[in-house]
């Protein structure tokens, strides 16, 4: 065992990524097995103490679709080729499935692994239709494959977390205004810190584009053009919308449009274009009736410059800032949209929703030291051996009484030194190490040992469970504690 | 909205297999589009209700390996090939992942879909081994990918729920105790009934050979029989050994150890063998410990026929059966195993470990109807919309303050009958309704439905939280609630 425990947790935040941890391997280590057991590019792998608050994220994000009624549903990792190109436009970056044929050549599946949740969903939808009950409201927190090139917090395989609500026919717009509240209750359980969501309604640049004669497909071009430059860079958006066909007018009001701060601001500037208002008045309802759902106003943002570039979004769409952070682009995005699952049912169901891309945000938030890992455990007591010639049977008992209160708990039952038993819980970041030898046991108790504040007590075992829960917190509430920074 | 809600439920438990849904549907309905939306052959999809109870299964026994001090970790849906096929005998099952080139074939890729988390394991281990605290004890519950024959109950994606315990260069014997317990929270907290672990040690087998003169693969290949035929096919058993090569001495001794009841009955037939006897000694400290750790005895079976099919297995095997339903086969189990890694680093990494395979459990649970599926909600209160003109924005805050209070809440916002927004709660399996219109609002009131009992009373809205909770449990309850039959 390392002695030097302390030197270790300094790199810990650098060393989470697997392609790290490998290199440093490297270095102080000589390999010599054949076999290439190194990260695999884009596939990122966590430490135990990283996948603890992985998870804890994971479980607020649950909690919190819960806590709005979504239920939750997963779909297979495959898919049939057929429906994950149904919708186009990512057939490039799709991993398929073979399977090993004897002579070393791969024989091709009809199957390849899903990109996102989103096409899962509409086949899903289409597939189950009879048996689901309409408005029809899920989350489904998996992996999913993308194989473009990884780059430093862009993977191919990684966590999306969608929540949606699709209608069989028709969703009233009133839903719309559920995403916001439902954002702003999975950020503000995971820990982020300051966020706003932004919203808009694609209505308003579609209903302007149409009344300047703009159709189609070139009205999803225009908006990915508005999507891709924003704000950001308004002559760049100005020469292309203008290279894309729009007339010197149009493109006047779109950039007048944009920034506008409010809602009646940006209808006064729509004055004479009803599809547009239209969208505009859909808008002021879903804030208002986010509001009134419990969003609070601040964190709701109306941005007119929010386009999104999925072809699929008919209506309201969504992004999220991260204060502080916006450099780091949208962390949680989504839309409505009227027909995502035409191409495979021929029935269309009406839907909106949300996704948050877990993995690049957990990955960013360790980055940029928002949260910090903490144990490498998700035990509160290391029961150590002293004497185990003795004692053996009394640790393991004592270790039982502890999980029956439901305190996770660990017995050391190798037969180390008490100090390196020690030296391990610390490691580990057990908060308690549990230490008896026969000076306690002649008494009927124990040592509790606080490796936080390296403080120490001897109790009485028939007061162990209280002893411990006043140091940890009552039973329950161990595995769900944050460890955040 | 079909009108018969109750008729559907009937039909519900034949339905969970996407692949009868899909039956079904095709007999009532023209499918227009021309993309192949059918179930996947092995690849399992259920519906909310069933996901639900999966996911109810998978907290729990998450928390019972949590309750044991394991960690969680999750290792890449795909590994290199020459990783996978670094132990051998899975090749043919596996999955590969392919890039889709531009000319339509596919580009090989290096890449497979783990089969089991065993592998994966290994390598995880051998790639940390520099950042993991030994004896390292983590969990991991995760889907894996298996090309073979889709029948019924046996599934080509499935999850797989392992914990292990892994040493540094060594691990404790005592160990191997831990995992009957584990196995029995687990088990326990999950519901399938009264359960028995079976326990044997591979030395006792492996060690009667050895005495006759087996050895090495010879070995290997002798204990793979006895799995095979077990004590089931005694006669059988004692043919294929013989051909195997082992004298007729020896196969007796073999069939008089399988049937013994006790570490100590089976010590007495092994009088001379001292390599088989110190594996029944081995045994007998398990079984002993593992008792101290608090296991049932009466849940616990020393069973010599006990043998595992696996080839890397060196000690402790482990076997578990659900009592009623021993046609179901072994529903969870592992062993000891001392060089997985040598293929890998070049080092010893022993350990123990368990896998319970989870998605054929679930499966034969519903089947059995051990366990029903139940509500398609997590929500506990539908509020519903009898005036949405005048209160549209009251029914909005009334949803806002339960989830205020963490209870799981859903606000119906179609513009449909009241009646059919019961009948939706009903169908969804909300156990109640909030129903309110001018005559209650006037009042500062709601009613409560509740859509179990069929009763219905008018609360305050002041105490509209105590109310619900009063009804359903206090809030925290919700999400844990168990859907069993």
């Amino acid at each position: 065992m390392p002695p030097h425990p302390r030197r270790r947790s300094a790199t810990a935040v650098a060393s989470y990524e697997r392609g790290r941890t490998r290199d440093q391997r490297l270095k102080g280590h000589s390999v010599t097995a054949s076999v290439n057991i190194g990260p695999i590019s884009g596939f990122p792998e966590w430490l135990p103490e990283v996948r603890i608050l992985e998870q804890t994220l994971i479980d607020r994000i649950r909690r919190a679709y819960e806590l709005f009624g979504f239920a939750p549903i997963e779909t297979p990792a495959a898919e049939r080729l057929e429906v994950l190109t149904s919708k186009g436009g990512m057939e490039r970056q799709m991993y398929s499935l073979g399977r090993p044929a004897e002579d070393g050549a791969d024989a091709v599946t009809s199957l390849g692994l899903h990109f996102d949740l989103t096409v899962p969903l509409a086949r899903y939808v289409a597939s189950h239709a009879e048996e689901l009950v309409f408005p029809f409201r899920r989350y489904q927190i998996q992996k999913v494959w993308r194989g473009e090139r990884a780059q430093r917090g862009r993977f191919r395989e990684f966590y999306q977390c969608d929540v949606d609500i699709v209608g069989d026919g028709s969703l009233a717009v009133a839903y719309d205004a559920e995403m916001p509240c439902v954002i702003n209750s999975a950020f503000g359980a995971i820990g982020v810190g300051e966020f706003r969501v932004h919203v808009s309604n694609r209505k308003i640049l579609s209903g302007l584009f149409g009344a300047f004669g703009i159709e189609g497909e070139q009205v999803a071009e225009a908006l990915r053009l508005v999507d891709k430059y924003g704000m950001s860079d308004r002559p760049r958006l100005a020469a292309a919308l203008q290279e894309h066909g729009c007339e010197p007018k149009l493109v006047d009001r779109v950039l007048d449009v944009l920034p506008a701060g409010t809602v009646e601001e940006a209808m006064g500037l729509l004055e004479g274009f009803d599809a547009a208002r239209e969208g505009a008045t859909e808008l002021r309802d879903v804030l208002d009736r986010a509001v009134q759902l419990g969003m609070p106003a601040e964190r709701l943002v109306a941005d007119f410059s929010i386009a999104r570039g999925l072809d699929y979004y008919t209506g309201t769409v969504y992004e999220t800032f991260v204060a502080g952070n916006q450099d780091w682009g949208s962390v949680c995005s989504g839309g409505r949209y009227d027909d995502l699952t035409l191409a495979l049912s021929g029935r269309a169901y009406p839907g909106v929703g949300i996704s948050i891309g877990l993995t690049r945000l957990l990955y960013l938030l360790i980055q940029s030291r928002t949260l910090q890992p903490g144990a490498r455990t998700p035990a509160v007591v290391l029961v150590t051996m002293q004497d185990a010639e003795r004692y053996f049977d009394d640790y393991l008992a004592l270790g039982h009484r502890l999980r029956g209160s439901g305190i996770p708990t660990e017995v050391y039952m190798q037969p180390d030194a008490l100090r390196d038993q020690i030296t391990y819980a610390v490691r580990k970041g057990f908060p308690l190490a549990l230490i008896a030898g026969s000076r306690e046991f002649d008494d009927s108790a124990v040592t509790l040992r606080d490796l936080r504040e390296r403080s120490q007590e001897t109790v009485r075992i028939s007061d162990l469970i209280p002893s411990v829960t006043e140091r940890v917190g009552p039973p329950g509430t161990f595995l769900k504690r944050a460890r955040h920074g």
